[in-house]
């Protein structure tokens, strides 16, 4: 398993529960891809999300959040990580 | 403390010992401005490194890593996370 970083834009206001429901929205169905997000990291003032997975592919990642209501801008395959 | 995540652009090619060095040298000098760098992740593919951190202001992050040689594209304050 590969680990990515996914970046959303446009989350401006973002709330720490709005967050959480988007967490556990993808959280209710990754396992239909293989995908397992771990981290999620909000900034609601320029309104970024950055989440953390591992999964097979960036395609499987992005179908996740699609399914999920809430598609990803940049979907990044991040092999080097400490 | 608030955890902040920085973006780096035009890394491309990065290998695991590079990132491993420039991190290194974010660890050596961070105290000077009370910021902590936790983890890191690059794509060498797109040269985008992203660098999670605990520090007092964006511009302390920004400090650390202008000293260490590689000024930040982005500093996102990220006070909500999963």
């Amino acid at each position: 398993m590969t680990q990515f970083m996914d970046v959303h834009h446009g989350m401006n206001g973002i709330t720490a529960d709005q967050l959480q429901q988007a967490h556990q929205a993808d959280l209710d169905i990754e396992k239909d891809e293989g995908v397992h997000f771990k981290r999620a990291w909000a900034d609601p003032e320029s309104g970024t999300v950055y989440c953390l997975s591992e999964a097979p592919s960036a395609e499987a990642v992005q179908r996740v959040h699609e399914r999920a209501g809430h598609r990803a801008d940049e979907v990044h395959e991040v092999p080097l990580s400490i």
